[in-house]
């Protein structure tokens, strides 16, 4: 247990822990005082880490990622959408029923349009339809005109996300990606915006051409 | 004051402690009693319950904004860029020190690439080398392989980003179009992206196609 806790960087007292909670299989007994513990031990440790430490999961919905994980008559479909489920965001803002009720519509057309093949009670569809809302509800609904050029730079980077966990090698692994991928991916792409953001506003609003030298260095000029 | 509050739903004691912060203009004293509040003071309402309702910030925020809008001698940069800034997330995952400048050398490079025009010192600069780090520490530095990927989806949605703000027809207006396209922009994006997993999985790992109406109802058929 000293090694598997030095190669993982996990400490023993949390290895225990994991252990005692199930989340962990137990080693193989080498004798009644020592433990093998192999490879798959480690990726259940690094799988347990990314869960909580990127991905913010309460160990209750480790347990049910690892239930999943271990359940090796799954398809890999769903077991990739449970993983998924765990980092759903939970985007609820207020909006009133009007502005609700043809958000739902217009996320409706839009999986249509797409031929997105899933559910029609995916969480991520109420998720959209809220912040359609929500846009609708402030005024601003007119943002939903780039709901299609949104729509396929979504597919764009999903499929690179696909390609990522495809690359797993086993289903721990596999798990880890999407969970690590869709968190990490998260948080990377609202920075890659913005700063995109900062680009396309700099070449569209240049600063006005001040003679800056002029103004701002005179005091050196003339004590120079 | 009755008659602005009716016509932005925004409640009176809300508009008097708006008017004393300073974040609303007085109205004009049309007698000792009254006064005119005029298109301006509907838009300024409008920009402030869009900074705090779907903005979330802060109201010691909002007034660095209101300030911003109200200085009409800034360059327009200057103030998309005041108004991105208070929506920046505040991302700062822990990673280990050798992955940091890993990925701030990533980072740095992808800008220079993409011939983005914006400081090094950028906070989603930061935000983004934060999250590379943490993949890099967590084991996945491979995802960043599709960083050009994300890069150039980012850029298509910025161009559709600032296309909307620049629909905007005041200061203010522009600015709220900033803050609410980024907020609910980033919640669109994740469900979209969201959708678009489950769809590019579908596609890619199809469910082994048992016979469901012979597996699921045979007791059915039986009782039938």
């Amino acid at each position: 247990m000293g090694e598997l806790s030095r190669s993982t960087g996990v400490p023993v007292p949390t290895i225990k822990f994991y252990l005692r909670e199930g989340l962990l299989p137990a080693g193989k007994l080498t004798s009644p005082n020592q433990a093998h513990y192999g490879e798959e031990h480690v990726r259940r440790l690094h799988l347990i880490r990314a869960l909580t430490d990127v991905g913010g999961l309460p160990l209750a919905s480790v347990g049910k990622v690892v239930e999943a994980v271990e359940d090796r008559g799954r398809p890999v479909h769903d077991l990739l959408g449970a993983a998924a489920s765990t980092v759903d965001p939970d985007f609820t803002p207020a909006a009133d029923p009007v502005s609700g009720e043809r958000a739902r519509a217009v996320v409706e057309d839009l999986i249509a349009r797409r031929g997105w093949r899933v559910p029609a009670d995916h969480p991520s569809a109420r998720a959209l339809a809220a912040a359609a809302a929500s846009l609708l509800t402030v005024g601003h609904g007119d943002y939903l005109d780039f709901l299609d050029e949104f729509a396929a730079a979504a597919e764009r980077i999903a499929d690179s996300d696909l390609t990522f966990v495809a690359r797993g090698k086993s289903p721990e692994d596999m798990v880890e990606r999407v969970v690590v991928g869709t968190v990490l991916g998260d948080a990377m792409l609202a920075a890659l915006r913005r700063l995109a953001q900062g680009d396309s506003s700099a070449r569209r609003y240049p600063r006005p051409s001040v003679p800056e030298e002029a103004a701002e260095s005179s005091c050196d000029k003339n004590s120079g």
